[in-house]
């Protein structure tokens, strides 16, 4: 796949969010530090520097952060975004007014670290899997107010992603199956109401629930804590008719055995809810 | 302490944030599996449980979510934020339509599952320094958009709060020192710039730079990535004329040891940018 | 189908629209006449009547209008949304101070007026392909800002809706065919970047571009400026293989014809873009 | 009259109703289809072709949706805003990015397509009345959200703009009437309390109305609903001392012959309430 | 005149204003001395007192900044908006939450104090024209952000307001008649252009220009910096033709003068851009 | 000290405040004036004049609203912000398009001389206390929406900030006092609950209170409505241990009395909330 082909959201459309981020860190008062000690005309040039290994997600947005303070800021980048990075490499070099890089700085790099874990603990599960058709789709438990970016991040990794919402597909779950009276009639009733381009998943808990999603025409089928030996049989008997997805607390470790199954889509929530940082630091020197 | 009388950011400046992450997970055309098939006028009763245990932060959001989409619906606590819940415990109760509880379930829970997580791993390295003078402290090195949520939710695991942003006071880092030519020069211009109001925080990575900090009247000292023994040296050398920061990359496992050197405050980045959730599920039975 | 289980958009959406609406017509300085003339404490009731039959829709937005002026005004819904009122009938009673009812009158109406003429329109093309199995669905073309509220309408005038936006399902045109080199090149592309939850859909131009589509396993085609006959034959090609949508400037007089040729889906514009509103008043009288 | 110069509304003004819209569009996916066919580099040109003849409105609206998503998209233009286009004609021509101008495309059109149905709108029924006095002003009965906008699209049109809203002008209607105890004690209130600026219109029912609005100093006289016997009695009453407007479901059919009776003003609720859209194509070619 | 019949603002287009303003003194860790000594259940009663006399202007206002803390905070008013007050006199009661009523003080005195400050100013220039017919207005020369309030308060002050922006007249000033090539062909230009429903003003710096305004039909003709005998004059020749008004550093001291010159209206910018605060405090009690 | 190395407050933050008063004096209809009477294509050259002597402050929100209208607009900067000017003096040159200029002028100079008012009202005060080592404080009695701008205003001045708001520092007073019982248990109360970066303020009303306050370790005193001689007891009595503010109602004619007594800090509220603007005038040219 050609990494460098995947969209970033619109700019546009992170903009207000990096705004949001930089008033956030800026207050009222401004970065007191800075004001006090940079002078005004000073220039810096700042080097990105990835202080372990990991999959590089985020620039774009640590470039709005640095031109909302400085519109002339200069950004070279040596590892764009969805590269393996290595550890203590570097990854782009940014150039400007002091004030503003320093200013910026923090905000920056909350948001390359932060993208670039989930980015980097796709890829690890991505690995894990290599060799098996499976493909590892991230879900809605993201971080409020960073889904469009932290789905970018997934698709860096290697990932897929899932629903973007609530409103992007039909997952019809426990409570929405015993409230519509059945599996099949509440995907009759979901397929009667909504129009053609949306798709229907069913979540099923027992194998024997599975004739029913397929009789009435399930598009996928979520198999929800399973064994992986019953997953194997779910798999056997959709057989093509539907899209399988595995879910159920999926790490890297436990993600080949899954994908062993034959199940057509892994989900996973940690990816974008527990990933850890990836380190970045932001060394300057004057110019 | 009184936990309990922590207070939580102000309800009209959270609310914002939570109908943002509920506009995002809804988009244009809201829950649409819900929306197909639940009654409008059904009604539900869920309960949140703790899947494992943990240091409950965030309830007061997730009520607004609920209540955003039903004014109506009820809450009842069992374990208020700043609460340790055990694992498989319930946590709260809440009443309400059915469609609205559905739907804002994810969102509340995104919400609730990060604050939890960020309590807990504050409340974790809080307690290995127990019995050591030492506070811990988060830094800036949060989430987009999350900051006043996260520095509440680690004051309800145990932990106090650093600076807000970059207006609430000077932190004097190593570019800073030399633009300004020295530490002596730093500290001085800083405190002739800003109001009375205003603490002045240095960073020492050396402890010969001790004393042009304390010269200077530096109101706080950051010992940057010392060893335990140059920590030790350092508090020493203080005595007590500033507050003594330890602060780089230190883990739960490492604290009591930076604890015993007798610095004043431990801070840590990872409670607020790295801390998984704690996973809390929600689960509905019809009324 | 029961009418009154279609779900409204929800409020907290819906509300800075209506918000924006009030602005745009109060301006800075209010309503000069009613805040002259009209004493503070006097109340009214008004009664919302259609002057010529149609579907109404837009109770709950004109209620929102009423309510952010008068938060203790009355809504009593003779006709609610879906409804298929007569000319000169009662559609509503609304109850409260006479500003605030007064100074919201127009508000209220441009919103349901313009929803009314929606529904009312797409009612029209719905009742016209009675007995045939095709279904009416809108299209992107909306008024900027109301999409939601107009494709809520058409669900209330019997219709469905197409893609609510870019995001929620593929549907490859002639310069992406180009682009990618041809239409199974084109799916594959997309099937094999974009999640499982996600419909692809694909404009053919010719009848023997069908082959290629139905090869490629897309889910539905859309026929492009078909005549009856060019449809009639491709729904025999398809064969059920996919959903098949007739599209180009189909009206209320062509859509029998249309619908008669088996298609599955019928796509019209003009119900969202160039519907005439369905004129409803609204009479005072004081209470 | 310079048609040309004409001011549009302020680009600041309208830019954020254009990214709504194309946020409306786009969803937090972003366009699936362009971003996964399309190659970030390719660039394309862009036809905007009247595929029936009109007034044009709304070229710096469409710019600017081009623009937010590629800076650097070239407009070339043949037929202004204003200006009057053939059926099957180009209007204008614009070149960038690929991926950028099919992702703006949908909602470019919709302002264009609206925008200029408003003006087609205007302009036919401007020119059943030429030759007499009469001017054409459009009302409050406008889109919410784009009041601005439709007002700008009736002055291309050729007509005049009546109140932005409650808030520049006094129009004194039977409820106002009734609640002031009479014409003249309306009219009296309203000059009384209101500054020097402000104009006062009084709407009549009955001829015998005239005398009190006249006595009182009003500025304008509207008659409801008259016939054009009527009109011209209320015309060779004011004599001049009042600006009258007719008012009334006036069309293009009927507005000559109210026009004949003399009036200064002849106001028209459907050219922005239910003007069809201008159909206006964009036909793309690479470059 | 009845003062309580003068409208205030909307309060939902007040509201914004006054939840940016406690933004703005909350920041992002909110009250830090309320909220640590403060117990959450304390409750306080506050007594809002004008230490110098004046006009009250602003306690809707302000009461929305409590009850934004505190929606169950309870009001009693003493002396509405539009009062005048004595010195060391009660103005209201506001009984709640402790912590909610002590962090919203700021914010609510701020708009009180200078709201009725502006009043106040107002007041005491529309007493230094008693007697003479000649009415005190207010200008757009007032604080950014303010000025719906702060022409509000002028209201309650007694005095009338002039345009609220550059939309809701024409005001032809040297510029403009330069431009247009004289007053005639600038009023003509304006009158032929705009709708109906708006008045035209022109600025006249010297008599012999009044005669070009009245033949082109000026609604209103403002004399600049003009002395006395020459508004004199003026007043005379304009003889009720069109309304006068005189401008230019006019002061309570300066203003009897000037109105006893027979003009319509005096305008006044300092009663909004320089009018000092009221000191109005509010003196706690627990209850 | 270099005043122009004073920061501004951050030019992204700045601008929403800028659009809305432009929004605020455009309304929807814009510049009606000057859209009817000035040709597009015009331009104009505007010299900034003080009518007064004072100390400005200001210039870069004033280009920010000129740019807003006229991107290319070019400012030529006589008198920096913070140059004190001598009245009848030029600050600046602007020279762009004639419509945005005019359009742009009433808001520029709104925030221009308001803020140009604050700063000279500072420097009067911070003039009165010079040779003493006393800096002058504003305080948070702000006008709602522009503390930033106003503080600025204040550092030109030559005044240092106090708080910015309820969050970055802790001001005990009488009611906080009271609650916690007494000012020793209020001081330690919030230092063991804040982080080590806040600093706390106590205001005490008698001499005797300073012993509690020294002992607590106040970092800082504040002497509320004190008499100089009082004022001079408490300095000597603090003698260093903590810094020692002025407050209550001190103008330029009261403040070196003040400021000979050894405080270190006097805050004055008027230099905010009641300063007049400093009378700033635009005059035009065509170019």
């Amino acid at each position: 796949m050609d990494r460098l082909n995947i969209a970033a959201p619109q700019a546009f459309l992170i903009e207000p969010l990096v705004r949001a981020a930089l008033a956030e860190d800026l207050g009222r008062a401004g970065d007191l530090t800075t004001d006090t000690i940079v002078p005004k005309d000073a220039r810096v040039r700042g080097l990105l520097n990835a202080r372990k290994a990991g999959v590089v997600a985020g620039l774009g947005v640590a470039t709005i952060a640095f031109r909302l303070l400085d519109p002339d800021a200069q950004i070279e980048v040596a590892c764009a975004d969805g590269t393996t990075v290595g550890a203590n490499r570097p990854i782009a070099t940014v150039s400007g007014r002091a004030r503003a890089l320093l200013t910026a700085e923090r905000v920056a790099l909350n948001f390359l670290c932060h993208l670039s874990g989930v980015a980097t603990a796709t890829r690890e599960i991505v690995d894990a899997v290599a060799g098996y058709p499976a493909r590892i789709a991230c879900t809605r438990k993201t971080t409020p107010g960073l889904r469009a970016l932290e789905k970018y991040a997934v698709r860096l990794g290697g990932g897929v992603n899932h629903r973007f919402g609530l409103d992007d597909g039909v997952l019809l779950k426990d409570n929405h199956i015993v409230v519509a009276g059945g599996i099949r009639a509440a995907i009759e009733k979901a397929k009667a109401s909504l129009g053609h381009m949306v798709k229907v998943e069913v979540e099923v808990d027992h194998i024997d629930q599975l004739g029913a999603a397929l009789a009435a025409g399930a598009d996928a089928i979520l198999l929800d804590n399973m064994t992986p030996a019953q997953m194997r049989e779910a798999v056997a008997i959709v057989d093509g008719g539907a899209i399988v997805e595995a879910s159920g607390r999926i790490t890297a470790e436990t993600a080949a055995e899954i994908a062993a199954t034959g199940v057509d889509v892994i989900s996973c929530g940690w990816i974008t809810h527990s990933a850890p940082i990836l380190d970045i630091g932001l060394d300057f020197e004057p110019i």
